[in-house]
């Protein structure tokens, strides 16, 4: 048997991710089939088998990949010094999310992607597996977006006296709050997030009761 | 055979209601099936199927009292005037809607109610009847919100001109986004979202850059 290069593998390996997440984005992880996926790549068994042991497997990797994306938008948006405000980088991180044409080559538009997202929260509910990888992708997230808020701090832009990491927790649950629009009902860009937070910003407290 | 009275049917109801939620929440919607219903809430087949036509059935009235549950906490957290700002007003619907009695007194913790939320979104985007029921609410939420912004315009404590459904519709992502952090983490208190949006509303965008 002529020796397989590591770039062939990685397709192969690529082209079952790509054919199983535009399967789960259809019809859902628990409606699909191993056989669903055999035929969506159009791969025998055997050769989807050498890869991933099963669809628990194809799930955890397709989780880890989204999950992965999540946080590499996170970190690429915020990779400028000094930080934009908070409005520019939440509309700067689901612009990274959403216009990735890795996405769009793999078959999936970003109402498809968003609820592989969500998808992936619920199934982390019951599965362990999930749950940590979300865990470790989140707790990460908290740590390096704290780091930001705190140069909002240094730099006199966060006045008030209130913990780093609720500010960043509330910024990560804007963009994930944006996820769950983007798939539920599919209108969302990401000019009402950065309007919306503009707007919450630049209120004027002294006229509130 | 004795007339049964129309409080009896509704209790029986809520009954099968509440141990399916139970049964859900633990394993999801997937992994249950009408007889570990029947076994959570202890009736036989024939005094379940009298109410429900089936765990799709089951489902859709679930996730209709999930989908209700949020948009009361919204409409009851509004309905002070003059409104109260944004930190406060969505501290208040997260309050209402997990510390709710009644889903304590149906053996649901917040984690668990949050992780039923995050089920009918995942189901949704496979059940046209989901969907329909949270594209309903929602529009109705965002409507609602929509107007209270305007609230905040006229007293003038909303300065910048930004639409007012950008605004509606990044507070309902922060709830969102809340709702999934409690499903997933666990540890998310209504605390963190009131300091890190008043942190994120008092910044000093003279000083940003």
């Amino acid at each position: 048997m002529a020796r397989v290069s590591q770039e062939h593998l990685d397709a192969r390996r690529r082209q079952i991710l790509d054919g199983a997440a535009r399967c789960f984005a259809r019809d859902g992880f628990h409606a699909t089939s191993m056989q669903d996926v055999l035929r969506e790549v159009g791969l025998s068994a055997g050769a989807v088998y050498r890869y991933f042991s099963g669809k628990d497997d194809l799930i955890a990797a397709i989780a880890g990949e989204a999950v992965g994306a999540v946080r590499e938008a996170f970190d690429r948006a915020a990779r400028v010094s000094p930080p934009p405000t908070p409005d520019v980088l939440i509309g700067r991180v689901v612009r990274i999310l959403f216009h990735d044409e890795a996405n769009a080559a793999r078959g999936l538009d970003r109402r498809a992607f968003a609820g592989l997202i969500v998808q992936v929260w619920s199934e982390a509910l019951r599965s362990e597996r999930l749950a940590a990888t979300l865990d470790e992708a989140y707790t990460g997230l908290r740590q390096s977006w704290s780091g930001l808020v705190g140069l909002y701090r240094e730099s006199g832009v966060l006045v008030t006296d209130v913990p780093d990491e609720h500010v960043a927790r509330t910024l990560i649950a804007i963009a994930q709050g944006f996820i769950t629009q983007v798939a539920l009902f599919g209108d969302a860009g990401p000019e009402f997030l950065e309007s919306g937070l503009r707007g919450l910003m630049s209120m004027n407290l002294q006229k509130a009761s």
